[in-house]
Parts: C-alpha cells; sequence; structure tokens
C-alpha cells in the first residue's frame, strides 16, 4: 500500500468478533488502487460497549465513516442523526459516514448489495416478482431494497413463522400489497433469492423447491461459501441466469467503497 | 503491506493535531518487514475527549498498544495501571500496551530514543557527565533517562527559569545531589546535548557555547529539520562524535517496536 501517514483518512470497521472479516483488505486496496490515501480499520467493540464507545469514535476528525457489522447493526443506527429510507424502514445500518456539518448519515447496503449483483450482469428487478427464502438479517435488508428497486410482488417464506410474518407486516407497511407469504413453489417468479443458511451445510435441504424453475428465473444466492450452492447448481441446470454470494459481496463493496469516498 | 485481515493487530497512536506524525507508516513498515501482521492506525483525539475516549480503546480487545503524542502524554499516564519508573517520574507517557491480565502499562521512549541513538553509536552514559540544554517535555525525558541510565552528573539550563527549576528540583527528589544548574559552559561534560527549539530557525542562537567543546565531547540534538544543525556543525568542526534528531528517532522507533509487538 501507499505509505500510511498522519493525513491519510481512517475508516473503522465495528463489530464483535471481527477476526472474520474480510472487507478491511478489500476496501483498503480499492482505496489504494483508486488513489485514495485511505484505510479500513477492524475494531472489535464488545456489545456493552457500543453506546459509550461509538460517539467517541465518531467525535475523531480524521474518521470519516464507519462501517457495522454484528451485533452492531442496530445499535449503531440509533447513533445517526439521519438515515436513508432504507436503513430507517430496517432500523439497522451497516455503514455510516460524516456529514459536510459533522452530523453521521446512516445506510445498509446489505440488500442493496445484492441489487447491485444482479444489476452488474443485466439483471434489473423494475416491475418484476421476487421471491425471497429467508426472514433474517440478510432476508429483510434483500426484500426492503427488491420493494425499493422497484419490484412489484415478493413473496417470503421463512420457516421461522414469527420471524417470517414480522417481516411482512414491516413491509406492508412501508409498501402495501406488494408483500405476501411464501409457499416455497417459485414457479412464475422472475427473481428468486436464496437469503437463508440453507446451502452452507452438504445436508441442508434446498431452501426452495427447484422444479418450479425456468429458464428465464434468475436464481440468486447469499452465501459464499460453498459457491455455487446446491440450488445454484439446479438452476444452471435449468438453463437460469445464476448469482452467488460472492457477486452480492462485490456488489456491497463497490457500493460501500462509493459510500467511503464520496463527500 | 500485507493483507490486512480482521486478525491485524491494531495499534493506536493518538494526538491533536495528527496530520503531521510519521510514525504510523515507519512502525507499520518495520512490523510489516519483521512479519508482524500489525498496523499503527493514527486517531486525533480532541483535547476534551481524552478522558472518554481512551477508556473506550483501552477496552477494545484487538488492539494492543496506543502510542501517545501531544497533547495527550500526561493525561493518558492517569490511565494507565502501573507506570515504569522513568514515565512515574515524569508522570507522562508516550506509549502504553495491554498486559496479559488486560490490564495497561505506561512508558515514555523520548528520552530513552536520545539513549538508544547514543548507544547505536557506541556511546554509552554510564559515569559520564552530560549537559542539558532544556527542561521541556524532551529535555525533561531525556534528563530522567541519562540519570537513569548511570550518568554521574546532569547539568541542566533552560531561559525559562521556571521550567528549569522545577525540573530540577523532581530530578534532585529522585537522583539526590546529580543534578544541577547549567550556565551554558559546556567545557569538562562528557555528553553534551541540545533539548530545545534553539537550531530549529537559522536566526537562532546556539543553545551552548561551542568554544568549550572538545574532541572527546559527544554532542546530540533533538532536531530532525535542519540536519545537522549549526551547533552539531561547530562540534563536528571540533571532532566531536555527533547524534542529530533523526538518530533519536531512530532509537526510539527501534524501542517503541520491540514494546508494542513484544508480549
Amino acid at each position: 500500500m501507499t505509505a500510511l501517514t498522519g493525513k491519510t483518512r481512517i475508516n473503522l470497521l465495528i463489530g464483535s468478533p471481527i477476526s472474520q472479516v474480510l472487507a478491511p483488505g478489500w476496501l483498503t486496496d480499492r482505496m489504494q488502487k483508486a488513489g485514495y490515501d485511505g484505510l479500513l480499520v477492524p475494531i472489535q467493540i464488545l456489545p456493552d460497549r457500543l453506546d459509550t464507545t461509538l460517539p467517541e469514535l465518531m467525535a475523531m476528525p480524521n474518521v470519516d465513516s464507519i462501517l457495522v457489522t454484528l451485533p452492531h447493526k442496530f445499535g449503531a443506527s440509533r447513533h445517526c442523526s439521519e438515515l436513508s429510507p432504507r436503513a430507517a424502514i430496517l432500523g439497522a445500518v451497516n455503514a455510516m459516514r460524516r456529514q459536510s456539518d459533522n452530523t453521521w448519515y446512516g445506510d445498509n447496503f446489505d440488500g442493496a448489495g445484492m441489487l447491485q449483483g444482479l444489476l452488474n450482469a443485466g439483471q434489473d428487478v423494475v416491475g418484476k416478482t421476487v421471491y425471497v427464502a429467508g426472514a433474517g438479517g440478510a432476508g429483510s435488508s434483500i426484500a426492503v431494497s427488491m420493494l425499493e428497486a422497484g419490484a412489484t410482488r415478493l413473496a417470503l417464506h421463512d420457516p421461522d413463522v414469527d420471524k417470517q410474518n414480522a417481516l411482512l407486516a414491516l413491509l406492508e407497511k412501508h409498501y402495501p400489497g406488494r408483500a405476501s407469504k411464501g409457499s416455497g413453489e417459485v414457479a412464475g417468479f422472475d427473481v428468486v433469492i436464496n437469503a437463508s443458511y440453507a446451502g452452507f451445510k452438504e445436508s441442508d435441504p434446498l431452501p426452495v423447491d427447484p422444479s418450479g424453475l425456468s429458464a428465464l428465473t434468475v436464481v440468486a444466492d447469499v452465501i459464499t461459501d460453498p459457491v455455487p450452492t446446491k440450488l445454484l447448481m439446479e438452476a444452471s441446470i435449468r438453463g437460469c441466469v445464476t448469482r452467488d454470494g460472492t457477486h452480492m459481496l462485490e456488489g456491497q463493496m463497490q457500493l460501500l467503497f462509493d459510500f467511503m469516498t464520496t463527500r
């Protein structure tokens, strides 16, 4: 990397644990290649210290942005003066940046990264129907991003019925009449997304029944290991365009880089 | 540098302002070359936030050490559970590290860096007499380090008489009978050190009268720009061994590196 100096702009990635994160290397490399004198530094903040630590980080004049991973996405959103519409809906941020008036703006790029990954393959969701398996953090953010981007109708399924219903209620409030309960049957949907852990282990059942996929269905998965998942292999056999977890990550890195370095 | 990951050990350098610091580049390079997966990150902490920010930094599990520059050297010392003898005498630290029991140990390497720079040139101060011009932060730390290292007698001069007397009183308390007021006359001293700003500007008067220097006198200066200073040029003409501010800095970097990376 280019020389680290006292003028290097500092960006932080906070979470706990922190040893598993990959973004510091990726985004620092991207900054360096773009000639931007910046660094993304991984910092572990224990869960019970977020509310005392985060205001101190926000008060450091040479810190431009703070990326947020588990378990701090919800807590960090409460420290922002302003939130993007999707971050406000989700009540969770994974990125915040200092604004010119020294207040902090929060956004959530988890779902937007999935959308960007689709766009990078020439697949828009405007006017499309989308099926999402999984109503956790990733599924919530993806569902909001798809509806925000113009998907006409979204079906959602999660074996945890309470989680599924809570997300459906949230989507109904903000995008009335466009989200409904999914059945596992994906025939007729333009885009099918796995946002659940199913596919992580060899023994996992498929998150949706692949028999409903046609060659016109776009199929995406959040899982980055293994790549491709069994679902994506079934989709490829049927001639579908597929996007794996690394495409979502790449899309998200692209958006985070722009968010961090654009003033 | 090698890839930055979530496992990279984080070290911080705190101060305000921060844009002038050079240690992050130097020490990060040194870590990388030694195969130590670490980073020294410059962080600006505004003066009135030290007491709220520093405890949060100390609670970050992936932060191993914190280097300290102006104006936080005195304030940071109060957050350490344990201080080196010289840091305790000075009431100021420029480096603190996490100990195995998660408490923090503080030390002060400003004067030790000067000593290390002399040692690197084969010049010990054991049994020697030392003249120090300047009783500010650098002069204080250098005076303590010289007496700690075994200088038998030390003379100190500062045009600010209150500052001079305060440091002499401190030295008298900890090293009774070994420190006295200097007159500007350096004849008979083994080691002569400029720890004042004199020599920074072309128009500055010499900090000591060079006519008392002999070929056996070792002359050192804290000033890093210009190098050599007028004092060191006068000393060279007289055949003295000289050490400039960059040798002190190099000595200090060497000590800080060991302090930060040794567990």
